[in-house]
Order: structure tokens, then C-alpha cells, then sequence
């Protein structure tokens, strides 16, 4: 079903079997979201689906079920789940966007998987090179948008550049942001560092429509001052999982120092919320979904670890990107640019 | 003075003028490390050099001041500072070395400058491809060595190995770990994860006599479990300033919380040092030195903002690494995997 305009009644297709849980936390999930108004499609073993439904009130809601035969598991490898698990929860509710019943997929499964499915099933928005997954993190002000976090490695730079016209119109047109401003992941904050593509891109960016700050570092980004910070997949799945494992760490640490120490009544003032904010970053992966843009079609990769709360956001993530008609902007976007990325010109400033 | 074997009496050219508070902190540091046995000599304008020393009681103590009438500042283009301040203290300390009155250099300024200066005037050890920054991480067990974390940026897959090769010496004779594990840092564990550099490092360390344990992730630096993480110093460099930027983000929040909340009285609390492990996590750019691995001769890069025990601390390993022929099994170990090195075969397992 591709997007061709704005679309008032979002359809999602949600893989009911993915992430850690399955359908203990994404049916519930989904009918929360039901509740908004948003029509769901719950893809996956049919029985299990439906014993999970018959828990919560769902009358008046606007829910089916597809049953899908096959799950693909955490350690299966992308490739091997595309060929061998046709039949697999993700597989089966990417073909059903393609074929038109449904606007966009929510997974928590294998993201390598949901991303192979996406960009296999769906195929590319005419003149993107290569889709990016978009990391949404929680900084100490509003959130920041890394991409690409992992669907590409060894990104050309006229790769990032698209990386970065695509991230500006999720920013603007799902996160509300009015004028976002767009840095590139370097090694230093003068221009001229940075690795080989780097500096080309650099180059890139600032030619385009976007407002490009120039280099960010590694420290910048949880600081929220920036709004986007485009990389190459590697570098931004390196540093969203470091940041994931230090959060953790970190969070561990405080809680054992809390429980060790004579101050062990506060590890119990700590669980009860009176760290919201400091929470709400080492757990950022449970609240976010990670958009695979420049696909014909919505894909958000949910964290497998998502709790209800987080696979909520994630199909109200989706719903509003087939609302404010993403994929259109998207189109627009990198049409306007299709001269810069098609042809780098090394010899500009 | 290059390091022919152990060395028990080793004597350090301490950049006096380096770091956020030059010889203020330097200084006093520098009179802590020559109170254990240390030969020092401050390097730097001798005025105000005397002027801290004669706050300290000295007596006794083997320490010399040798003049530089020129400072790098930290916004200085390394080439520059090599080209115009050849009379800076970190190019004069650099030059003690290697004219053989001093075993090493301990900066804590301009990075970069620290770098490059070690690289020109010193130059590199024989075999060596790419000298390595190594940066050295508390975790929630032991610390991990994080190699490149800046010197080089596209890094090829032999470079790769040598900054394993190196680690592991550094692991084994300064940090006194018995039998170093050595990961690389991909975007997955299974081999054949990550971009073209990373999967034929992955053969060569595999092949090579390190105790290589295969791919690492971002979110595995952290959790102690591995000695040595190998990666490519772009990715090392945001890695390392995501950490500190990320760390520093949370602690800040922490505090904020614990401020404005009813209790605030645990905000002091936190300053009393209920929280020791969270603080040394958080602190990291305090505690550690990064040693420039590769050269013909001890440079240790101080993180700028070091205090006191930080700088102590790196004058210790700089010596620890002089009496300990790091460069002597430096030498060594590329020796024993030249072949490996020079001519990576593509078609091995």
C-alpha cells in the first residue's frame, strides 16, 4: 500500500510474535493503541494471538488477526529468516503492506530480519541508495535522532547526505521539530576532521537545503543540542549499543552501591520513580523504535527488549508517520537534493 | 633515549605547561610521582615552574627543570604547533627523549599536538604501521584497553591487528594481566558481522597468537568481560567521548534530580563518596592516561582535564612502562607476526 498522500485511519501491522516477550506484551500493546483509533492488524500463530485478546476488552475496536505460520528467532541469521521462514509473523506483515492491507509494520523481532524483510519485500523509495535505521534517543533536553544506527556499513557520502535528508523529514514531520539542525558524527569539531567520507559528506551537507551545524563529537549527542547526528551504520550501532551497555552499567552500579552501603532504604526510593529522568535515558531502549526510512513503506524496528509502553509508542509512531504523510516529504526531499547526491563535486568549499 | 631493556631508574619529561591547569596541578603531581622514586623532569616556562615548586618540599627529590619558552594551546592545529612552536614544552619534552635525557614524555595538553609530535620527533619503532592511541577504561570489573581511540582514522585491517598486538603487550606489562582476551568491536558476535576492515581483521587476529575471542559490541566495552577492544580510531574516538559525554549527562541529571527534589539532602550525600564505583565510571577522563603505543619511546596522552592523582597516575605508568621493556616486547611481538601483518591472505579461514 504505498503512501501517496495524507492518511486520516493509519492501518498497522504489527508482528504480534517479536521481541523478548511476544504476544504477553505486544497484544496488549496493540490494543492500547487500538483504543486511539488506529486499525491493527495482529500478524502471527493465530491461537496464541487470540488467547492473548481474550484477556482485554476489545469490543469496538478495529483489530484482526493474520495468522503466520513461522517465527523468526533472535539468532537467526537475516538472510536464512527471508529464504527458509516465508511464512515467519515479520515476513507475513510486510506482505501484507505491499499487497495493500495495511500501511505500515511494527516489529520487536531480529532487527536484522525486520530490516532484510523491509527492504526485500517493500523495496526503496525511487532514489534513495540505501535505507537507514534512525535511532531516537532521550537526551538531557529534547530527544536526538543518530541515524544510521545499522543498516548500512561503509556508507559513501552521498549515502549520509541522504541519511540526513531523510532523518530531517522525521524530525520535522513526526517529532515536531520546526527547524532541525543537522550535525555529522566526526572526530573533532573543525571541519577537515574526521575519516575520508566524513569529510566529503561534510562537504555535502553543507550544499544542501538542510540546516547543517558542521562536526559533532561523540560527547555532543546526549547533550541535546543538537537535533540529528548522521553517521555511518557501523559507527551509530557501535554507539547506540555502548550507550545502551554504559547506561546499564551504570544503572547496576548505583543500585549496588545503594544496596551495599547503609543508605540501602534509597535502592527502594530509586524504584519508585524518584529518578524519572536519569531512568528515562539508561531505558531508552524501551521506549523507542527505531523508523527504517526510505522504504516504499513504514517500518519501525522496536527494540526486543520494548515493554508495552514502548511497543505503544512504536505503532503510534507508525500511525503518525502514515498520517503526516512521511513518506511523501521524504520523496520531495530527496528529489531536491538528487543532483548533490548523485554527483558529489569534490572541488566545492 | 631509546629502550634498549629494563630500565630501573626511569626518568620522565613531564609537560609542565599542559592540560585545563598547567603547572598548578603538574607540578604538585609531578613532586608526588619523584616522592616514589621517579626521576622527573618539568618541562615548561621556568619561572612559573619554580614559583609551584618552591610552594613543595622538594628536598631530596630528583627533579629538574628544563626551560621552553613556547605553550600549544588546546585550539592549536597539531601541524602548526609542530611547525611554529618548536619551542612549546610538549616539542622540547619530546626532544629531551630522544637525545637521551629522559625514558618518556607525560602531556596533558593538546592532544593532537601530543600526537604529532610524538610521532615526528620520536618516530616509530621498526615494523610498526600506525602508532595507537590506547585508551584505558574502568568498568564495572576490571579496566579495559580501548585501541585506537583517535591517532588513526581508516584504519586497514593490518593496522588493526598491530593495535591488538600492541594492547596486549600493554595489558600483560603495565596493567599486569595475565592472559589479555582481545575482542574487535563490530555490530554483532557472530563472525562476518561488521564493515570490510573489520572482517578481515577479524581472520588475521583469529590466526594470530593473541587470545582473540572474536567480535565484541558496543554494549559488551563496559561490562569487564573482555581485556582488550580493537577498533579503528574514529570509532574508538566517538566511542570514548560518547562514554564520557554520556556519563557525565547522567551524573548531572542525577544531581539535578536529587537537587530539586525532597531529597536533596542525598545530593550531599553523593558528594561523600557513597557512590565510589559510579564516580570512577562517570570520572574515567580523570584516572587514565592514554598511551601512545607504536613510538620509539614512552608518550603518555593525559586527558586534559586531569587533577592531580590523574596526572600522578600517569607520570606512575609512564614509568611502570620504562622499567618494564614495554618497548623491548613491543618489538617483539610485531616481530613474531610480520608475516601476518605485511600480507594478509585474503582466502584463510
Amino acid at each position: 500500500m504505498p503512501n501517496t498522500g495524507e492518511i486520516q485511519a493509519p492501518r498497522i501491522a504489527v508482528d504480534a510474535m517479536g521481541g523478548d516477550f511476544g504476544p504477553r506484551i505486544v497484544v496488549p500493546a496493540a490494543v492500547d493503541a487500538a483504543r486511539e483509533g488506529i486499525s491493527i492488524v495482529l500478524v502471527g500463530d493465530e491461537q496464541r494471538v487470540k488467547a492473548e485478546l481474550d484477556k482485554l476488552d476489545t469490543q469496538g475496536l478495529d483489530i484482526e488477526i493474520v495468522h503466520a505460520s513461522q517465527v523468526v528467532e533472535m539468532d537467526d541469521k537475516p538472510a536464512d529468516a527471508l529464504r527458509r521462514k516465508k511464512d515467519s509473523s515479520i515476513q507475513v506483515a510486510c506482505r501484507l503492506v505491499k499487497e495493500g492491507g495495511a500501511h505500515g509494520v511494527v516489529s520487536a523481532g531480529n532487527s536484522g530480519a525486520s530490516v532484510a524483510c523491509g527492504m526485500f519485500v517493500l523495496g526503496r523509495i525511487p532514489g534513495v541508495q540505501r535505507p537507514a535505521l534512525a535511532g531516537i534517543l532521550p537526551t538531557e533536553k529534547n530527544p536526538v535522532v543518530l541515524i544510521d544506527v545499522g543498516a548500512n556499513v561503509d556508507s559513501k557520502p552521498q549515502h549520509l547526505l541522504q541519511f540526513g535528508l531523510m532523518a530531517d523529514v522525521l524530525a520535522r514531520h513526526v517529532l515536531g521539530v520546526q527547524d532541525p539542525s543537522v550535525g555529522i558524527l566526526s572526530i573533532g569539531e573543525e571541519e577537515g576532521k574526521g575519516n575520508a567520507a566524513v569529510r566529503e559528506a561534510f562537504d555535502l551537507l553543507k550544499r544542501s537545503q538542510l540546516r547543517f551545524i558542521g562536526n559533532v563529537e561523540g560527547r555532543d549527542i546526549f547533550t541535546g543540542e543538537v537535533d540529528i547526528v548522521v553517521c555511518d551504520g557501523f559507527v551509530g550501532n557501535v554507539a547506540l549499543k555502548l550507550s545502551e551497555g554504559l547506561a546499564r552499567s551504570l544503572s547496576r552500579i548505583l543500585k549496588d552501591e545503594l544496596k551495599s552501603s547503609w543508605l540501602s532504604m534509597l535502592g527502594t526510593l530509586l524504584s519508585f520513580g524518584a529518578f524519572k529522568r536519569f531512568k528515562k535515558i539508561v531505558d531508552y531502549a524501551e521506549y523507542g523504535g527505531a523508523p527504517l526510512l526510505g522504504l516504499r513503506d513504514i517500518v519501525i524496528v522496536a527494540h526486543g527488549k520494548s515493554n508495552e509502553l514502548a511497543m505503544t509508542n512504536c505503532i503510534r509512531m507508525a500511525a503518525t508517520s502514515v498520517r503526516n504523510n512521511v513518506h511523501g516529504h521524504l520523496a520531495e526531499g530527496l528529489a531536491a537534493h538528487k543532483d548533490l547526491a548523485a554527483k558529489p563535486d569534490r572541488n566545492a568549499a
